[in-house]
């Protein structure tokens, strides 16, 4: 059942570059969504994040950069603000990837690799996936 | 409770612009999505559009042109394939919309309309909404 469940509500989460992250947060929230008081700053990528639930097991991802050289500040300066990925979650990722670049898809890295919240994650390239950038994530289990 | 449920869990559903609807449905398929095996036809915005549950109430619309003049075909030759954009469910859109006006977001139609699947939608202009083109939709009651 539980194998069932996470195979038909894959999307973990929805996540979109911004300009301002309080102003983006006031937006969404006058939409009607609820976010989370915390704010998590993600050293390793440079941005703040805000996140609010948009679904039973998905959530808004508001991505803000906090330095010019932060992956965010790039995107944006290149396309501008919007939508930056999709991330759905996978029972095993490495399964997933070698079946994937079997069918000719292509990741942006070569394996998996530890992300954020302790889940092993890895990029299918949007080139491959009609210029959607979609994220993988599998859940890891606390030994 | 279904108040609540419905302003917590809003995301309807994430659009998508393909190119080729069978290719990307082969893809997401790939992914774990299981969609709809009935793929509808918009008339009146010349799209074929293919479905996949990605949460409880949540799809993904794969929507792809059926004529070159399709606002589909336009938005592929200005920006490529990609994320179209997000629809959020409201209680009362009319009212959401004076409330949303009055803090300057614009709408894209002066007054909500009547959209596919019985629903009353409006979509917040993307300069509105840091670039994500933002449709809101309430469902009809049947009289």
């Amino acid at each position: 059942m539980e194998l069932k469940m996470s195979l038909n509500l894959p999307l973990d989460h929805v996540a979109i570059a911004v300009s301002d992250l309080e102003s983006s947060v006031k937006f969404y929230t006058s939409l009607g969504l609820i976010f989370e008081t915390k704010r998590e700053v993600v050293e390793s990528q440079k941005v703040q994040t805000a996140f609010a639930p948009i679904g039973e097991k998905s959530n808004l991802e508001l991505l803000a950069a906090t330095s010019p050289d932060s992956p965010i500040a790039k995107f944006i300066q290149d396309k501008g603000p919007g939508i930056h990925h999709l991330c759905f979650r996978v029972e095993d990722l490495e399964a997933k990837q070698a079946e994937l670049e079997k069918l000719g898809y292509r990741f942006t890295a070569k394996a998996p690799f530890v992300g954020a919240h302790n889940c092993l994650v890895n990029f299918v390239h949007p080139k491959s996936s009609g210029g959607v950038l979609i994220e993988l994530s599998q859940k890891l289990k606390i030994p």
